[in-house]
């Protein structure tokens, strides 16, 4: 076996996941996903395509009408790529994750050169290390409001002609970090100079609490730049468990990309992209009214962490995690198993997601019941001795 | 973008697809798939799922319920892999080619050599490039029967102590050639010998007509084998569109696999698995059925393209592939494009499984009705002047 893969780190989450095995008394806020189940309309529309015999390969680039759906999705999210020849710009993936391997394999040969700004989902530093690449990583701070900021100079600076990919998750899984139009101006027009490929996931853009989308380099990038950008229908949709995403690509990309489908997954399951279909034609109806209740959950757990004695956390302005920290508590791995163990608490370790942010722990707030949440807290409280 | 993507060939079956894109009266026999929908008891199976809300994130091996399923199926195919810990053994993947891809992350660095038998179903030699290695092939050659034969000694030789992965897919895709068990004994031992792993895509092992199982490496294997056997839904439950497989793996590579399913796809959709549950627990009725039906359809095919002049054909003992030439047609991409356009007939070219199998056609015989295949037959005679 390749000692690379073997260096890779076992998803810590769910280290700590096993630490709560077989217990039915932890209240699980360990993973990225909501408890609420996808949408009625969107599993009757896969029901209808498996009843109607829609079991065969389907195009390597998705359904035709599926790209035109993410097209116009696209465009009234962002106006400037209007135009019939976006549509041609997608390619459906199984799942965001796959999308983003899709890319890394488009674009890095061993030996290649990524910055990656960090904390982020484990799973971004992974892939191009996977392609033989080498990660260096540029580290968010955390500021006196308790929410990471990213030092903009320290960025540009370690991007240079070397650089052969950037990969950057704003808003970032799990500070919420988000990056405002004006730095991804100057990051693009940084790795214009520089020749770099942008990498650029953008699952979370419509869980955004400022605005009905977070900025996105799709509202500044011309055709021919080297960005990718990664989309995932798992969060705004509610539909993680279905593995289904987009890739927005360059001209230049989308017949290589298609090949890498065949070689990978060769398609996504019709049925399931009949799914998504019915959500984006119903996305008015379902996202607005999901991130008005993510902000609800927002604001009640972070209000209560943060009248907590010794805890700082920030109030993100998007993504559906709170990242917060407990002072003397400075090893989340430890915390987190114990958290599991002695409060029946399930929390995501800080250090999962980078070394810098051990200490910190990850509470994902996307919950039907709000009351999961003051109960969660409680616990919290409870096991503090508060 | 990397020189060795942009060099990967496009799939040269979808540039004969595209040559008859847009006609309705083109007779389909180019992909490897039947025409048959999935049983409906295992769209039933998925279909509950959706319905009981089953949307969420699954582990990165699989189901341990599909584990156990496929662990007993694996037993009852293969005696020697009876016990509780195959199933441990199995890891659950998004189709049979996403589980060669993920042995290919495992075990393949850049500059890593590879050899592997052809012709061969193209994404199996595209795999280990993508990954950055070198792929040296061993070519089967036709015999006087029309059928391909491995020449052993000739692919002992090309395995060597450099070598680090030999794939072989028996039965095999698109020539129908399998493995005998003593060839896979030899091919074993040299491996043991040059410290080799094997790759074993074994998805054809039930459509065999010889024995209700072609010889599988699991028969054979000790569990610490340098071994990884692929396996799909696919071809023997008619789950082509479902996108879902399997891998056997010795128990040191299990942790690593299920890091590197995270990395590429998360999971496969619980809902999936379901329907794949359902099939296994109907396989005895399934399979049989289906195999009986595919040797009905090639004594059909092969019969018929055999008293054609010009025509050699051979019946394969494997697969679901009528591989065959014409005489005075020898190249083959201009054969099958031509064949579209003027006989509206729809075949797959040799060329896109090897150079050397140039001037062959692959014809899929998997369909419900026998009389395709009858008329396909009457077109290429009625274009061949006969």
């Amino acid at each position: 076996m390749r000692q690379t893969v073997k260096n890779l780190q076992i998803y810590r989450i769910r280290e700590v996941a096993n630490a709560g095995m077989g217990r039915d008394d932890v209240l699980k806020f360990w993973f990225g996903e909501s408890d609420e189940v996808t949408p009625e309309l969107i599993r009757e529309a896969a029901i209808d395509s498996l009843r109607s015999g829609e079991t065969f390969y389907a195009h390597n680039h998705g359904l035709p009408e599926l790209r035109e759906a993410i097209g116009a999705y696209t465009a009234s999210l962002h106006p400037k790529t209007t135009g019939p020849e976006w549509a041609q710009r997608v390619v459906v993936t199984s799942g965001g994750v796959s999308g983003l391997m899709l890319a890394c394999q488009t674009l890095l040969d061993a030996g290649d050169e990524v910055v990656a700004v960090t904390p982020v989902w484990p799973n971004l530093v992974a892939q191009p290390v996977i392609m033989g690449a080498t990660v260096r990583t540029v580290s968010l701070r955390p500021g006196a409001d308790g929410l990471w900021q990213l030092e903009l100079q320290a960025l540009l600076d370690a991007v240079t002609p070397t650089t052969k990919l950037l990969v950057l998750n704003a808003p970032n899984n799990p500070t919420g970090w988000t990056l405002t139009a004006d730095e991804q101006q100057a990051i693009l027009a940084h790795c214009r100079r520089t020749g770099t490929w942008i990498l650029a996931d953008e699952v979370y853009e419509r869980l955004y609490f400022d605005a009905p989308c977070a900025p996105s380099f799709l509202d500044i990038a011309e055709p021919d730049d080297r960005l990718v950008v990664t989309h995932s229908f798992s969060k705004s949709f509610l539909m993680t468990g279905w593995r289904l995403g987009w890739l927005v690509l360059p001209p230049a990309l989308v017949e290589s990309v298609g090949k890498l489908v065949e070689f990978n997954t060769s398609c996504a399951p019709v049925f399931v992209q009949r799914g998504a279909l019915a959500a984006l034609a119903h996305q008015a109806d379902i996202t607005p009214r999901l991130v008005a209740h993510l902000r609800e959950c927002r604001d009640v757990l972070t209000q209560a962490l943060r009248v907590l004695p010794g805890v700082e956390c920030g109030v993100p302005r998007g993504g559906m995690y709170a990242f917060f920290r407990i002072q003397g508590h400075t090893d989340s791995l430890i915390t987190a198993k114990r958290l599991v163990t002695e409060a029946g608490l399930g929390l995501a370790p800080g250090v999962a997601f980078a070394d810098e942010a051990d200490g910190w722990l990850r509470w994902c707030f996307a919950t039907r019941d709000l009351a999961r949440l003051r109960q969660g807290v409680d616990r919290l409280a409870h096991w503090l001795g508060i």
